[in-house]
Order: structure tokens, then sequence, then C-alpha cells
């Protein structure tokens, strides 16, 4: 049920640079798309030789990975691209936390996907990418489609994209992630939203589990949003080789995104916090209704059986022989449990029906 | 019940710029109003040819566009103006947070209109306004009336503002919508006393969820102020190239105003998360009340119920035969309900309308 | 019960520098009190034009105005001193956030005055200081003796007081109103510790209100000292033209008595939150208390009741007709409840005296 | 119960300077040590000219003064040393703020000096510290042997003390206060332990409010404790006049002891707050105990009553006359009984005592 | 069950750089290890004139001595590498706050390996590294073979450790300490996904008891990893002599890894509160069934019981008579039953099983 992001992590101790592929992981799948303001042009490489055979062209070079499966392909892609060891491990080594990093050759973004799985689950893909001056190198930890809007954009070559530098492109790919968001932070809010209707209607542990799960889930996105907020901040404020300060205002747009996204998973976390106390306090109020059930029941019966246990007594008890004996012996017990309800009555402890109505009303 | 703030944003991947347009959203309205210390002159225009037309006569010009529903009508407004595809999809894809940017033609202000929906609901809504050298360009989502005060002075020209220049005139538009706030809140304040009243009243579980509505409420209000807070501090701390320092003064005087609006809503949240503990005391105590009822009616008559039922047994019981059995026997019987009753009172639990005298008299 | 500081603010829209006189403010009384080293001179101005011809003398001159319900007074006095129309407006619409704000012509001070009003509720007063080259200009909200002590000071000429320029005396005054809240928030810390001791004595709703009611005041004197401490943080740090090197040495004092301030109220708090917990537990002991006394007395007499039950059947039962068998019975009933609270006295059940006192002991 | 730190201030508007001698304050006792590499010599001095007349010889002079309840004294103390008169303010009108204070004749440094009161109460006394060029003035609130350990070190001559200035003097005694607070917190610390075991053994309000005094007092603890490391940490980053490099990394080692005591504070605070958890829970898990007795015995044997009820009727019921019609009465009650304890042991509500072994088992 | 981090602190008052050495230390024991690009030669040395004698040849020589039990080889060693007293006791009265100091002769860092002891339970050793330009000198606390990876990675020579400097070594000892974390938090979230279940199956004290122990272990984390992420987060900021900017790549890198490790216990500890929440509610939730199967069975043999009891009564009954009478009696009782179970199962308090079914389903 608790589910939190687990680090596949080297050996204590092993070396710096040292790479952990996991046995599921898949083989690196290669696609070198180079476009420029003419056309596009896309090809998909076996190795990192036939990478590097098409590099060097004029206009922009985006090398999509999918996959990190295969330890030699990546080796050798980072020599192509001199990477450092250490930025090859964090594209290898997943989940790292969401980063920008300047390298001499190139600067390291290093940003996170969700997705919802089952109801109201996360699972997180890491999404490296290294911006160099012409080219864009990008990483992904699994097959998918995720950027698939991106590379529809390119084809299409609407808008600015083919036009624009390497640096265009990896604010698009960013872009695309961030909104990517949205629709997550969404479906979290209306399971949120259904389970407060849930927990209105009947009040139980599982609502409180599948609420906590909510919480967690909403505390994943803060932790996946916050430290890409950041990172973007910064570079937006100091700038970087890697970046023309015309791309700078789009990824102040992308910022203004980041921060959005914190405020509305703020307002979710609020919310659930807020149906905690709701729950609780149905709960609480439950209970207080059973006891009144009870309270009621016992307290107008047991002064009547009380009645009824003195005249079974087998004492010589004069009323017993009065005419109307047993009718007055009845009525008294009538009286008595009249007036025991009419006490509740003045309470409000019957017709909690129309209690709600009252409060409805309002 | 749970109503977050939902955006209107493009598809995953659509290229920046793209404008999403909601279908229920009304075709924009435009008025253009040109003043000069001398005199007033308000038009409609039908389309952006025709604002392009009012423009540039000595003197400040301020174009109102109420309603963001005709794609082309903006994006001709966008090419008289220059404004940069990201700064128009941040006017229509609402809400945004707000903000405060620098472009090199004018500086843009996004901020939000709040309103009471409901009892304690709230409606945002986004204004957005581009503050030029001779003029000020406003969007408003919807037709409306939020900016008719400040058309009001302008016409009658009390004050400074038919002297100043377009940054006064986008400080007025700003203070109005900030001066805005002052009844939501107090809307919201006098909900929550009103709230209160009734859960000391008559506690149940629809006032807690009232009580989370005013909170959720209470939430949205400080974030969208405390944005808007930050980003007049910004600005009144570093200036801009179309605000003037005579301006700034004015605008500090904005920022006093939202820093006070975050004090009240604070102290508001405050009192909201009093008001939950006093629920739960009130619920805890309606349950020990019950319980009283239960325990000593149970206590009082249960040993009497065993005192008859050992009288009804068929054993040849000699006091049976007594002849002040029966009396005697009730004696016994009252001597111990009257027991049972004085140590409840010397407990305390009986009574209890006397204890809440006592509370009161302090 | 709930009171939030509610601003006395103009109408939404209406022009900056609006007075928002309320009905029921005081005409303003003005004294002027001129000094140096050698003599005081104390007297009574009508109006502005009065207050004009006393100015411009050698020393200092301090005008004192107290009630602000007259507003052609005010714009006069605003016109001798060429104060901003938005300081005005400070001074006016009360209340404002405690602030100190520069103008080309004075520093303005703008500062909270509180006082305890009934048991445990607040009343703040504005006092607003304009600290120029030679004079001090001040406003209180409504007639009263606020400032009395400092001019006491004054007319005694003890201490640096009528040596020192007009910075000093802006001090001084500060310095009288922020001692002011030690009697505030010490008076709270009492009504804190005479409710510990009523919750310890009898837990009830009304207590928690009281209780609700002093965090409140805590959190409002937390808010009133907070933003004060800031600007006279600043103020120590950045200097003024207004005030000398040698009286931020004595603002650093009151700096230092607002971070105490601060801390004493934050503990009072701290207080307050332990409270709570406290009087949930103990109204959660006498629910326990009473559900004992319940289950004690059912369990005891239930039982008993049966076996009552048992031989008042009509069956032909063989012990009915035992020669000891009414006293067996019985016997078997007294062992059957013996052994009951036995069983109770060892889960510690009976007896909660003793465990207080065991409580008590250590 | 509850203590809040209460400041001896003047009243309110009293000119800044003024000494407010508590009428228990007892009178100064004066001792004039100095030292040089080659030898002590330690003085009793009655009165601050005889202060003046054992200074000015080269080596190191300290005037440690116990006692601040005679003003002229200190007045006179004040004139000798050209103490700022808030300066000498802030010696006795205790408690102040621990700060650190540049003055141009000496540096002034407000420490606290933290002790157990009864078991887990906690008493504050101020050290104050005038570090000179060649002199350390020190001012206790009470007689006490507070400073002896320092006084120790100098007459042994061991370590660095007697070859260093008076900065590395007023470090030792810093030291040695920062030092004490060690011993407090473990106090509290074990405390907090023994208050654990007692609350797990016989959970009562008591307990409870044994707790808030515990946290209480830590939290005092941590506000003695921050201001200081606020304070050192300036003095450490900045430097001073006063205080000479090689004793400034002595300093970051009194630092380095404030971090770590804010850290084990918070642990226990932590460790405190989750014991009200404890607390909550236990007495929650009482009341269930108390309910389920209640339960399993009114389960039982109402249904078992109710039949011995039905045979008791007067009716003329065929089974009364059938030869084994009371025992087969008896045996169709046991079977009663039977079930519906079969029922609570599938719903493991009996035998709570294996319940707890296979808690523990684990 | 309370386990606070204790310092081994000198007496109070005793002079700096006093190494309290406990009595159960266990006597160092010194490894030195020397290495060049060609080769590496590890030999123990018995006391610091063997250490000094193995010193000062080039390439770089590691000095890692275990257990700090024996005051004058410390000191020796102290004089050897020209230690300040003060670093010198940061290494021997442990735990010291983990830091990074720079001293003229090498830099110091402080830091914790962190160990499960028990089940939860966690175990700190303090690791001390100095650094100089060409050697570094590490102590553990306790003989163990914590650093054993990187000695591994020395002898077998893989990667650049052979080829760079004494800064990367250093580098590579806090690296393995820091990779020592993550199993450590893998372990405190297993227990706690391990306690979520035994919670959800049978929630007890003990599991809160238990809760709480985790919550502990989480802080001590949380606060051994966040000062280290600080002084780490300065190092690689601002630099150091000791560390070649190529090493600070590195740091970068495991300042990377504190910082993702402060998320992953932030997550855990949010689970650990939520789950708090889910164990007073299933608590809540176990009483609320206890209270329903008591009012159920109340609520159904109590008016039954009434109804026997009124024809046990001995008055002239017309209804004894009747032929149907006993039947009719039966009847109506039964009837009476009927309704009130019927009563409860439209109230929805009987078949939880049910209820817990549909709220699997969704």
């Amino acid at each position: 049920m608790l589910t939190v992001f687990r680090k596949r992590h080297p050996a204590v101790g092993s070396r710096p640079g040292t790479l952990v592929v996991p046995a599921e992981a898949q083989p690196p799948r290669i696609q070198v798309i180079h476009y420029d303001r003419d056309g596009v042009d896309e090809k998909t490489a076996a190795d990192a030789a036939e990478v590097k055979a098409l590099l060097g062209r004029p206009g922009v070079t985006w090398i999509e990975v999918q996959g990190v499966g295969h330890e030699p392909t990546l080796r050798a892609l980072g020599e192509v691209f001199e990477i450092h060891p250490l930025a090859l491990e964090d594209v290898v080594n997943t989940p790292q936390r969401p980063k920008i990093e300047a390298y001499p050759k190139h600067q390291l973004i290093i940003t996170r996907v969700l997705r919802i799985e089952g109801t109201v689950g996360l699972r997180a893909e890491q999404v490296s990418i290294f911006v160099g001056p012409d080219y864009v190198l990008s990483f992904q930890e699994h097959y998918g489609a995720t950027l698939d809007p991106v590379k529809t954009r390119v084809h299409e070559g609407k808008g600015p994209i083919r036009e624009a530098g390497a640096d265009y492109l990896a604010y698009a790919i960013l872009d695309t992630i961030v909104d990517g968001y949205y629709p997550v932070i969404e479906d979290l809010g209306e399971a949120l939203a259904r389970l407060e209707e849930r927990i209105m209607a009947r009040p139980g542990p599982k609502s409180l589990d599948r609420l906590n799960q909510i919480k967690s889930s909403l505390a994943s996105c803060h932790r996946g949003i916050l430290p890409q907020r950041e990172a973007l901040g910064h570079l937006v404020r100091e700038g970087s080789t890697f970046v023309t300060p015309n791309v700078r205002v789009y990824l102040r747009d992308t910022l203004d995104h980041c921060a959005q996204l914190v405020d509305v998973v703020d307002t979710n976390r609020d919310l659930a916090n807020g149906l905690v106390n709701t729950y609780l306090s149905l709960v609480g109020a439950r209970t207080n209704e059973v006891m009144k059930v009870l309270t009621i029941m016992s307290s107008v019966f047991i002064p009547l059986t009380f009645v009824a246990g003195v005249y079974g007594m087998n004492f010589e008890i004069p009323e017993l022989h009065w005419t109307y004996g047993y009718p007055a012996a009845l009525a008294v017990m009538a009286a008595c449990a009249g007036w025991m309800l009419l006490y509740f009555k003045r309470k409000g402890w019957l017709g909690e029906g129309d209690d709600r109505a009252a409060d409805d009303r309002e």
C-alpha cells in the first residue's frame, strides 16, 4: 500500500559512475531526428557509431533514446557526446531528483514524468535531456510516446520550432513534460471529490486508506515539481551558455506553470486534510447516533421492566386485587414511557432526520 | 463540493502560444477610452483595425476588452500592440497565477478578481493589464462591471487621474481590484461568525462541511493575494520602464493593502481552525451527555429490577409473609435509588444545566 | 465572539487618498508642545492655521492630535506639513498594518496600541507618527492618555529628552507604545493560567471557547508586533535622514523589546495549544469514568437478575423445594457479584480516587 | 503550573535606562580577579571606587558581580566602565533575550543560565558579560557558583587561559554557560523517558499535565538557545574589535554546541509530541476495553434473562409441564450463551491478554 | 524506549580541548595505506611515531584510525598532523553535529554513519576525516568494516581513485558513507509498510509505540543528513584550499544524493503521520462496532423482556386466559424483535461484512 520512490542505487562504496542497469530494463532504441528550416530527416540508429555518423550537419539534431537497458551502448553514447561519468550515472540510476546542471559541453536537465497508475497511485519515469550547441540528446527510462507531441510539432513545422535552435527544442520537451502534470493532478483532484462523496455517504477505514494514498500521491507531485521549479528559476535568473535569452522568455512561462502546479497541489492537499477532519467527525457522529438509540431504548424500557418486576413479586400486594389494577399498571407504564420520550424529544435526540433537513436548509 | 481552480490548458505538447478559447466564452467587446487633461472620448471598436485607428493621439488611451471568446480578434489585437505569443496565451488560457512581467514594449500585469458565489464559494476572474508608454490594454474574462468605478473616475476627472500617465491608470485599475478583496473576505468572516453560532447551538457534520468550504475559500484568497503581493513588492523595489517613481508611491500603498489582506485572511484561518476544535469538543460533550443519561438510568433501575426479581422467585421466601413485606421492599428499593442518585449528584453528573450556568457566570 | 480587525475602507474603486471618516469619530483635539533645553511651552490649537503659527521656532515642536473625526482639519494639517495624500489616508483609514515609511519631508511610523477589553478580548488603536527635522506630528484614533507618560517626561525634563532632537521624541513615543504591550500579554498569560485551573477542575465547552478567544488575542498580538519588529529592524539597519545614529542605538533597544515580546507571545501560544490537548484528554477521561460506572453496575447486576429470573420461572424446579434453597440462591448471587467486583478491582477500575492520589504522589 | 518568563519591566513610558531593581534582589558582591602569565590576584571590592583602583594593570582583570540589588553601585560601575544607560538597563531589567551587541568601549554579551527547578520546571538566570580590551565585567542576577569552574581554571592556570586575553576569558565563561545546558536537557529527556513508562503503565490526566510541563520547559530551552546561536553565528562570521581571530575559532566551537543542543531539544520535542498520541491512543484503548466488557456481559445475559422471563409468564405454557422442561430450558440458555461467547471469540474480543502477547512477539 | 543522542560531554566548565574517552572505548588501531598510480602499500602502525615515519612520500597516504579509546595516542597523532585541540575534541567527544570546517593545515569533515539496531532503532557512529594536501586521516569511533569498500577500490585501482589526490579519497569515503544511508532508510520504509499491514489487521497500542519508534528513527535520519547537506552545499559553492574543482563536481553528486535522501525521509515521515490517523480511525471504528453489537442486542431484547415481565405480573390479566394467549404473546415478541432488526438493517448497522466488501469493490 505504501509506495515510496525507491532508488536503484549501486552497492555501497562502489566507485562513482557505476551504472546499475536493472534486469528488466529494455535495450535502448535510438531515433536521430535532424531538422532545419527546410526539412526534417528521421532515422533509426542501431548504435553509437551510427549516431556519430549522423552528427555535425548544420541545423539541429535530436537524438532520442528510449530504454536504458544496455550499458555498452550508453557508455559509447557517453563517449560520443563527452558526457561526464557522473552525468551518465544520473541518467541510468533512476530516480534522480529533478535538477539542471551545467557541464562544459552541454546543459543537463533531469526531469520526471508522472502518470496515474491504478486509481490514485503514481508511476514516475525519468527523462534526462542534454542540451548542446546544436543537438539535444534525450533519454527516457522506458519505451513510450511521452515525447511524441514534440516530434509531431517538428515534423509539421508550425510555430517557431524549426527556425529556433537546440535550446528551443529542449524547452519544447520540458514544456510538454510539465504540461503532462495537469491531467495527473486533475485526476487526483477528481478522485478526491469522488472520495468526499463516498465519505459523506458511508465513512469507513478503507476510505481513509484511500485518502492516505491520494495524500501520498499529492506529496509525490509536490516533491517532483518543487525541485523542477527551483532549478528552472535558477536557470531563468542566471542564464546558461546553451540557452539563448529568447528561449529564456519561454522557460519563464514553464516556470509559471510549475508555480501554478504547486499551488493547485497545495490546494488539493488542504482539501485532503480537511477531509480527514470530516471523516473523523462523521465517524464520531455515527457513534453518537448508535449511543442515542441505545440510551433511548434502555431509558424507556428499563423503568417499565422494573415496574413489571415489582408486580411480579410474590408479596401480598394490595394493588393486585384492585379491579382496574392491570389497566392502571399499564397506564402508569405508558405515562412513564411517554414522559421519557418527551424528555428525549425536548433534548432533540429524537427525529435526527429533521435535524439534517434543518442543516440542509441554510 | 470540492472546487479547485481548474486550468483551461492546451493539449499536452501543443506549441506555446496556443490559445484555448472555451466554447462558452463570450466574443470580445472593445471600448476605447481616450483622455487627457481636457476631456474624455469613449468609443466602441468592432475589431483590432478600428482600435489601431484610434491610437497614437497625445494623452492616454485605455483599450478595455471584455470577453476573450474570439481568437482572430485577440490575435489581431496582439499584432497591433506587438504582444508576445506567450503573453497572449496568459491572457486567454486562464486562470494564470497573478504576476507582473516586463516585456520590451509594455509591462504585463496578471491579476485575479474574486467574487463570492453561493454562500461561501468563490468565483475567480482573471484581469490582464498591459501598460505601455501611452496606453493601457486590459482584458477581462467575462462581461461585467468590475472596472466601472475606474471609468467613472476618468469621466468625472476628479483627483490626479486625468493629469497622470498610463501607469497611474494601471495603478487605479489594480487598486480597484485589490480593494475588491475586502468585501469578499469580510463576507467569509461573517459566514464564519454565523457558522460559529450555529455550531455552538447544534453541531452537525453539515456544519463541518460548511467550515471546510470556508477554509478552502480562505485558502484560495491566500493563494490569490500572496503572488500579487510578491509581484507588487518586486515592482515597487526594482521599478520598471513603464512605471514612474511617482506612481511607485501609489503602488506601495496597494502593496500595503495586500499585506493587510493576507493578515486578515490568516486571522480568519486561525479562527476557522479553532472552530474545528470547538466543534469536536462539542460533539464529544454531547456523547458524554448521552452516556450520562444512559448510565444514570441503568444504574438506578438495574439494581431495583434485581430486587424485584429476587422476590419474584418461586422459593419459600420468609419475607414474603411479613406483614409489611411489600412496603419494606419498596422502601429498600427507594433507598437504593436514592443512594445512587446521591452518588451521581456528588459526582456532578446531575443538573448539567447548573453547570452551564456556572460556566456562563465567569 | 469572533473579532477580526475590520478595515474601515473606502468604497471599491474610489480614488486613492479618499478619507473615510466614520460617523462615530471624535473631532480632533490638537496640543502643540514646544520645548528646548530651557523650557516647555504647551498650547491648545483650534485648527491647522493656529498650528502653523506655532511652528518654526528653534527646538522641537510636538503636535499631538487626538481624534480623527473632522476631515477639513486633517486636510489642512496635511497641507501645513506637506503630507502625501496616501500617508493621510493611512492615518485616517485605520487599522493599517504597522510600518515605517520614508517620505521626502518626514518619516511616517504607523504603530498599534493594544488594550484588553472585557476579560480576554483586545481593542486596537492606531497611532501614526510623522518625524520631521524639528517636529513630531502624532495622531491617535481616539481621545486618551496613551502618550501622557511621554508628555510628563518632556515637562519634567529628566533624562536626555529635552536635549535631544525630534527623532528622540519619536523614539520615546514608540518605546512607550511597545512597553504597553507587556501588561497586555501578561494579562493574557494570567487569563490562560486561570483558565488552566478551571479546565483541570471542570472542563466544559465554554472553557474551550474562552481558550479560543485567548488564542485569537495572542495571534492578534503576534500580528501586531511582528510587522513592527520588521519595520524597526529595517530602520535600525538602514538608517534614515530623520533619525540620527545616536537615536538608532535607542531604537535597537526597542527592537529587542519587540523580539522579546514575540518570544513571550509564542510561549503563551504553545501553552494554549497544550491546553487544548489537556482539555480533550480530560473530557475523554470523564467519558471513560462514566462508562466504567455503567459497566460495573451492569456487569454486577445483570447476571444476578438472570439468576433471579431463572427461579421465577414457573417450571417444576427441584431447588425450589430445598430447605435452604433461598439462602443458597442468595449466596450464589453474592458470590457471583463478589467475583465480578474482584475482577474489576484487579483491572483497576474501582477506586479511581486512589488512582489520583498515586498520580499526585510522584 | 504555567510558567512564562515574566519581564521585570519599568512602568510604561518611563525614560530609557530606568533600572527596576526588585525588592528581593541581593546587594552586589564584587570580586576582582587580576591575572597574567605569572600569577593570579583575587580581591573583594566593596564599591565601584575600589574596583576603579584595581584596574589598569597589565594582564587581564575580571570583575565578577553577583546580585544586582543596589542601584547606586551599579550606576557607579556603569560610570567606571563607560556603560551606555541602555546596556545597564539590559543588565538589571531581566530577563532579556540572549544577544551580543557592540558598543564603542566594549562588547556586551547577554546570556541565560537554565536550571531544573522541582522535577521538570525551569529557572532562568541572566548572565551579562562586558568584554573590553583588557577586562571582563560579568553580572549574575543572584549569588551562586555558576562561574566557579572558570575561576578554578584561572587559578590552576592549565590550558591557554592565563596566556590569552580578555576575549578568551569571555569565551570560557560563555562556554561554561552553554555546557551547562547539557545536564538540563538530559534531565528533561530522562523525565520524558520516565513519564513514557508511567503513561504506558497507567495513563491519566496528571501525566498529560506533566507532559505539557516538559514540553513547555523544552520550548523554553529552545527559545533560550536559539537567539544565543544566532548572536554567536553573527559574531563568528562578522568578527568584532574585541574578539581576536584566534578566539573566534573557539567561539565557532561554542556555536557548534548551540546547534547540537537545538537538535537534541528538537528530538525531545518530537518524542514529547509522539507521546501525546500514545497517551490518547491508550486512553482510547481503555475505553474500548471497558466497552467490550459491558457489551459481552450484556449480550450474554440479556437474552438469557429474556428466556427466563418468558417462562416466568403466567400463561398456560405447555413446556412448563414437560418432564425435562427445566433442564431443557437451562440447556437452551447455555447454548445461547455459548453461541454468543463463540461469536465474541471469533471477533477477537475475548482474551485480550493473548492479544498483547501476540503484540509483543514480533 | 526513548533513545536520544546523548553527548559524551566533558564536565561543565572544563577547559576546551578536554578529551572525554569513555571507559568502554576501544584502543586505536591504525592502518597506513599509501598509494600512487603504480601501487598500494598498506601497513599497520602501532603508534603516532610509526605513522610519522610513513608520511612524506609522493602519492597519497591514508591513515585510518579505528577506535578512539587511548588519549595519549590521539594526542600524539594530533601533534604529528598539527590538529587544533578543538578539532581533536570534536573527533573524540562524539556525537558531534555533521559539519565541514576549514583549518589552516587541513579540512575537517565530521560525518555520521547510521545503522539499524534491533528492528527499527538506530545506532550512530561518527567518522571524522581530515583532508590534507597529500593525506587523509580518518577516525572511526569503533572497530568495523565501514570503510572497507573504499580500501578495496584503492587496492583494485579501478576508476580514477589511484590517479586522483587526497581530496578524491576523502570524497570516496564520504560518498560511501552517504550511500550507506539508502539501505537504512529502505529498511525503515519496509518496517513502516509491515507495520501498516499489522495495524490494518489488528490495531493496538504496541503498534503505535512501534510507529513512534520509526518516526523517531526517521527524525534522526533527517537530523543526520540535513547538516551534512548544508555543509556539503557550502563546500561545493565556496570551494576550499584542499578540494580541487575536479573533485567538487563529484561532491556535487554526493550533495544530490543527500537532497534525495532528505526527500525520501520526508516521504516516509508523511506516510508515518498518515498511519497515525489510520490507526486512530481504526480504533474508533472498532469502538463503533462494539457499540453497535451492544445497542442491537439491548434494543432487541430489552423490550421483549419487558413484555415477558408484564405477563409475569400477578394481576388478574385477561390475556392469560385466552386460548392462544401464549403463542400470541410469542408472536408479538417476534414481531417486535423483527421490527427492531428491520430498523437496524435499514440503518445499515447489520452486515458490516457486506459493507467492507462494498468498500473493497471500488
